[in-house]
């Protein structure tokens, strides 16, 4: 992998427009009575036609062997090597929930659970409290905490006995251990700093937990917290820093629009089917010079293990791409930010087959957009980052490396 | 990629020869009408006959999508990180006119232009000055400014308005800034040192610099200089201390006999065809153990974006290729140092095909030597330097890594 600190010395602007988009959880395994993957099962007539004009192959978001997490996925595709913009869970989360996490802000991950008399827990998971329930005690508590010394205090519902905590203040160090044991039968403990640059963060925290512990104490669920995953936002160079694009992202679920933000990507409204979200792309298509899209059907029917719904998903978005093909863009990369078998009911760590297709790739004159047509490809299996790489050499946005 | 320091642990000596084959810009792109590219298209016989017997695949000199200039693309296929041995323009000007460059000189790409009395720049190219014109000037030049302070100066004619600079002397740095503000209207700014240690080296040049322009201030064109990309021999390891190899470099331009004499190859005299070139190799075939062997046709057609001119390069060289393969060096590797597509006139990103043919490789009875039999190779798509590495291997020069 080439660093990035070469490629933002190659990139230069051009007029080129390049379409990234994302069929989350795109690779899967045969099917053992057809011999055929998800994606070879699904009649796709214009994914095919693009195979047949463009390059196939593969790529490894994160290494061979290695199942990427979403975050680690996508970063890797928009170019960024994802052992080294490393995302913390409670920054992960506070993007789950379209939250605008600042560069300076702490954030964790909380877990509502119930204590007895002796503050010890007896239910990690405060009996999966229902969400709306979880909802009142979050608002009380940011009611009644907006702020600790000086620091401003978020509490943000997720769903049933999760929540988001943020911390904003001035130098603030998320190196704060979790509060939560992993089991009953114990005391919740406190947060502990693990350098001397984060004291005030601990302080802080533990606080919190006590001051929310006291407006809790008449709940029979929910009548205590735990935390963990303190993180802080990564803020790596944006893309119109390393890469001189101008990028919009096209995303319904709000980790993906919290990714994209990450890097600098404008995120834009869209509606939630694929229809909607090319029609965005159309009416967006002559102020932006790069489109990431994200389409998630592919990857819930993959975890759900329904091999059948997630042909039809694949199904379903190669109806619409004449809507995408249509823009007639400069470079077309499709592709996933990870394999998701339906077979595994999971994210694996299978090559994703991937595309691409422009005026400058090597046509590989394949029949079909699949597993197997892509082990016959010319893109081989790429490593981490280079698909956004050869994305932008065939856009002509990368000039020579050395004279 | 394995590091030169793990290669040069497991290199040992042996009799058997390597043949280095590099076709300059060898890789192409289909030609719309016909599907094929330039070496697709030639007829090829021996070529392809080599293929048949041999492994085939691409190498990618730099990275996946990154377009090398012919500095990295040689360094990569000599088995040298061409991110970690970064040869500075000045060095590659050098070069390209077979200055003896040494490991403490520093280099410049000097520009003549015109200025006016004011010093302010009205032609940063001195009108394109005829180049035996320019020559008279380097001449005077060289000959009123020998040394200064006891660095030797070295003044060399390149074409038009172009020349080279060498400072020699002990402790200079490059880490100077360039002189070419890159517009008009403005005056040549001074030689500033980047570093405490290129003070001396900053005064030199500026010193060089008043003393040229008072020797040229009765040019009507060329009557002040700029200076830019100060840069220092890089002086890797040479390929006898790290491979235990004695090699002899066959090219015709400069540039190349350069880069093969910057890793301690034995430039040899040679004529200027393919049939020259092969024949000198017969002629020293028993005095070396590698030759690597330049064939520069295919990327300069290739730049003119002349797709058939680039097809009888390759012609040309096929037919020559029977007096190399009669010789039955122990490995032959045919390949470029980065493709040039007739259709793009320019060096691009595409993997280059690449060949090895040994007793020992595994022949993939592929029927043409062209990028899409490569694509069924048995090499893959190999990463930079490896190439390099898999003919030790086949040349059975490396030993066991561990036991």
């Amino acid at each position: 992998m080439i660093s990035q600190e070469i490629i933002r010395e190659l990139a230069v602007e051009a007029s080129t427009k390049i379409v990234m988009l994302v069929m989350d959880g795109l690779g899967g395994l045969p099917k053992p009575d057809t011999g055929l993957t998800e994606l070879e099962t699904a009649r796709t007539p214009n994914l095919d036609r693009l195979a047949y004009e463009g390059s196939v192959g593969f790529h490894t978001p994160v290494g061979r062997g290695i199942t990427p997490g979403s975050g680690p996925g996508h970063l890797s595709l928009f170019g960024y090597d994802p052992v080294r913009w490393q995302i913390g869970r409670g920054v992960l989360e506070a993007l789950g929930i379209d939250f605008d996490l600042q560069p300076a802000d702490v954030a964790a991950r909380g877990n509502f659970c119930t204590v007895d008399a002796n503050g010890v827990i007896t239910d990690r998971r405060a009996g999966r409290i229902a969400t709306d329930k979880m909802e009142k005690i979050v608002q009380r508590l940011q009611e009644n905490i907006p702020e600790i010394d000086g620091v401003q205090i978020f509490v943000r519902p997720v769903r049933e006995h999760r929540f988001v905590l943020v911390l904003r203040g001035s130098g603030l160090s998320p190196e704060l251990t979790d509060t939560d044991p992993q089991r009953e039968g114990v005391q919740v403990p406190p947060v502990e700093p693990q350098s001397p640059a984060a004291h005030q963060a601990a302080r802080v925290a533990n606080e919190f937990v006590a001051r929310a512990r006291a407006l809790m104490k008449d709940q029979p669920q929910a009548n205590m917290l735990m935390l963990r995953g303190f993180a802080s936002h990564p803020h790596p160079p944006s893309v119109t820093e390393v890469y001189k694009l101008k990028a919009a992202a096209i995303a319904v679920y709000p980790m993906y629009r919290g990714l994209a933000r990450l890097v600098g990507m404008d995120v834009v409204p869209t509606g939630s089917t694929i229809v909607d979200e090319f029609s965005t792309l159309a009416q967006l298509y002559h102020q932006y010079d790069f489109f990431f899209i994200h389409y998630k059907r592919t990857d819930s029917t993959g975890e759900d293990g329904n091999f059948d719904a997630k042909v039809a998903a694949i199904e379903e978005l190669d109806r619409a791409l004449p809507d995408l093909t249509a823009l007639k863009p400069d470079v077309l990369v499709v592709t996933g930010d990870h394999s998701t078998p339906a077979m595994l009911k999971a994210h694996s760590w299978h090559p994703v087959p991937a595309l691409i297709h422009s005026r400058w790739c090597r046509a590989d004159r394949v029949q079909k957009f699949g597993e197997s047509s892509c082990r016959a490809g010319s893109l081989g299996i790429l490593g981490p980052t280079e698909l956004m790489t050869l994305a932008l050499a065939n856009a002509e946005r990368l000039t020579k490396f050395g004279a």
